[in-house]
């Protein structure tokens, strides 16, 4: 049975812990009785479907359930977990918790405020123990950082359980060493916001160009390695003393006008506006949504590609959903080798999967057919592996953005040096392309064909004999066109 | 005649600034005294070779020359711009450009300065016209942005040389619109770096917490947007006014420590470098260098990909380096239709282009011909297409990090509906694959096959004709392994 997590406020942030629940498997019940909540929780798990699964290089589980409670006690009913995302006032977080707590008064709260200490969050509940800040960012469905801050009255097993919690939905847990109000994120980004109202307010510089300055250097930088690591760099060998030297002393300069906040009011906020109109104006904000996630999408996979930072978070999410999954038994008929999603950087501007890609699924299908018969890292950096000779690709559909399509592989002869063999790819019970492949196994420091090793055998050669009463697939032995006269 | 420029200071950014020029076909004089600049270069010239060329999609140009002047004066001679970056003193920068002003004083005179206004730069100076701000950010030969400061002396002509210089080596160009200390980006870098020193002397969050919340969140958001443009995601359908309303009034509120700075002593210098040391230690400078900018190639791609940031700016740039490149003769040979890099994404783990990239080189190939033949991207929006039905994989040879491929097409067979091709990828004279192709020209609509459209049948079949006195290329009409009994 899937776990339940409520989530009270069905806002920009409510709406995205609820995607990113709901796709990590979990049933959500959301309640909020504001009349914008049942479209803004379908707007962000709309967005987050075109995008989570295209960072999973392993079988999504199967979707949670989305229900909206009438009441708050309908909506913690069976829940082991809530986070509260209402609005930043105290007040009402304060009346929120106590109706919680009324209901079910060990039930373990979650805040996304992203500015009280959960001490202030905690102030005359019921069990404070049980009130702990978990602040995520937006969108919440693609950013991993979860800032998790208790005070002395949570319980080590209450900030143990959240992080536990956090990380089954693949986020990165950050626990905070010390109570400060905004945590670390927003700390930051405050200090950036109080600079850039400054050089709007000044004439310095537009919306635009602030956005452009930062997103061409630095922020390519920060998408990475954060502020220190990448100063250590810039360091050189001398390394971070010597960079402190450098820039140390610029502490006294006055370059900043951080000592001072520009006046908020009216005519800042059209200032701003107003120039952010004519900056992305031109784009509806569900546009702009979405363009934001396929750039995010596209750098976390790039990451993942590198096993970086966010990208690693990803990769260790994989794992150990790749654990929980079970593989299915092997038999006297094609073996199901891989599960694959048609992400967006596969297709071609004629909107089908880019022909390359189909090659490449049948890459993962060999791949996960090779570990099986124990071909895998190990071995090859023990200086064997199976190289491919020849692949003759036939395209009998298309396969679309977002099809999920199934691998299987059926080996047509093998013998201690050779594996012929021949990989059918469908969407349901729909052949998209067939891929028929020679591999010969080498010896990678001689270059030469050798035979597979004894162990490799063993399992190869029974799957091979299991595969030789099988049907001829449609399509084996191709050339491609007429022969030449 | 390569275009010729001289780098007054061989550190990190001279470096930085001398490998950015010469990959883009310039010339580079460097002229610095001390004993590591040749060192210095020699490492960020290596950097960049690794780096750069994965992100073009069009042939890079023959690369500059590097030399090593005795004088400034032969840094100088027939250079059109030098680039100063030496230490950020602005005596030292004084006595350099009077230097350089008594050798040429209408040479124009770039400034690495990330805190001086040019009107600070000018003081003293010959020819104060000619001295203006050029900054880069480090990375200089991968990052884009080059914030451009000028003041009352400096003429619109001196302005719009330096947009047009920084532009033919890639960058971006953002030319301030008033002159402030720092400018844009650096402003911003020192509010974070101060707000990080109080966290660290606090004891809230250690260097590599700090980076880790950095590069977990918002570092991922500000790689493809900025601050401005995320914020009026944020707000929602409601936009920028709301989010002002919203998150406005928090600028009053108690949150930050930036009213004031932390002491500059060894203290936090220990604190610093040693947390710094416990993060990173454990990778040597030059490493960490390098996977820095296996990142960067990696997001920039993924930007380049969609056309965004800083991924607009490099399409920008292959667009033009495209447009002076001479796409040679067509003749009574196979076309060479492409020239690849192999990528570090492309490579798996036997250390081999992974076998899918044959068949996406192949496709670069396939492509640069259809667009050769008219059947182009406004074809294909006009409802017609060549769909690819069987493809043929040789595996001759093997390609490897870095390698360059040309890949070249002949004909075998066109008629109205049908293309059937025959593409070899070579490094050199080494053929290391080849794929055979039968396309089938459809009407995307109606789903089914179709005549081409005169205009392009007008442009293939002199090809195919011309095509046909050629020699059968070796592996054609193969198919994969032996007939089964």
């Amino acid at each position: 049975m899937a776990r339940k997590a409520a989530i009270i406020g069905g806002g920009v942030i409510g709406g995205g812990w609820t995607a990113r629940f709901v796709l990590n498997g979990w049933d959500v019940s959301v309640f909020d009785p504001g009349p914008e909540a049942e479209r803004n929780v379908a707007i962000m798990l709309a967005n987050a479907r075109l995008a989570v699964p295209a960072l999973s290089d392993v079988p999504m589980p199967p979707e949670g359930k989305v229900t909206f409670a009438a009441t708050m006690a309908e909506a913690l009913d069976g829940a082991e977990y809530v986070q509260e995302s209402v609005s930043e006032r105290l007040d009402l977080k304060h009346k929120v918790y106590a109706q919680m707590q009324q209901s079910n008064p060990d039930i373990l709260i979650g805040s996304s405020t992203s500015g009280f200490k959960a001490v202030d969050l905690q102030k005359g509940a019921v069990n404070p123990a049980n009130i702990i800040v978990a602040h995520p960012f937006t969108p919440v469905y693609l950013l991993p950082l979860c800032e998790i801050s208790a005070s002395a009255a949570n319980t080590p097993e209450a900030i143990k359980r959240t992080v536990d919690i956090v990380t089954d939905i693949g986020m990165f847990p950050l626990v905070m060493r010390k109570e400060i109000d905004a945590f670390i994120g927003s700390r930051f980004l405050e200090a950036v916001w109080r600079e850039a109202l400054w050089m709007l307010k000044d004439g310095v510089a537009t919306t635009e160009e602030i956005d452009d300055a930062i997103r061409m250097s630095f922020g390519l930088r920060w998408a990475q390695m954060g502020l220190f690591e990448n100063y250590r760099i810039a360091g050189g060998e001398a390394g971070m003393r010597h960079f402190m030297a450098q820039f140390g002393p610029c502490l006294k300069w006055p370059w900043t006008k951080l000592t001072d906040v520009p006046e908020f009011n009216d005519e800042l906020v059209d200032l701003v506006a107003g120039q952010s109109d004519a900056q992305s104006g031109h784009m509806h904000i569900r546009d702009l949504e979405r363009l934001r996630d396929q750039n995010l999408v596209g750098i976390l996979r790039s990451l993942k590609d590198r096993n970086v930072g966010a990208g690693k978070v990803l990769r260790e999410h994989d794992a150990r959903r790749a654990a929980a999954f079970h593989a299915g038994e092997l038999a006297g008929t094609p073996l199901q080798m891989a599960e694959l999603q048609v992400l967006p950087s596969w297709i071609d501007y004629n909107g089908h999967m880019t022909e390359s890609r189909y090659l490449f699924c049948a890459s993962e299908v060999a791949d996960a057919f090779l570990r099986l018969i124990g071909a895998d890292m190990d071995y090859v950096a023990g200086g064997h592996s199976y190289y491919t000779a020849e692949s003759l690709v036939r395209h009998v559909g298309e396969a679309k953005l977002g099809d999920r399509l199934t691998g299987t592989l059926q080996v047509i002869r093998a013998d201690e040096k050779r594996l012929h063999h021949f990989i059918t790819l469908k969407r349901g019970d729909a052949v998209v392309a067939t891929v028929e492949q020679m591999c010969l196994h080498v010896d990678m420091k001689a270059g030469k064909a050798c035979p597979a090793a004894p162990e490799v055998l063993a399992r190869l050669l029974p799957i091979a004999a299991a595969h030789e009463g099988l049907p001829a697939p449609e399509g084996l032995g191709r050339f491609v066109g007429q022969r030449r006269a």
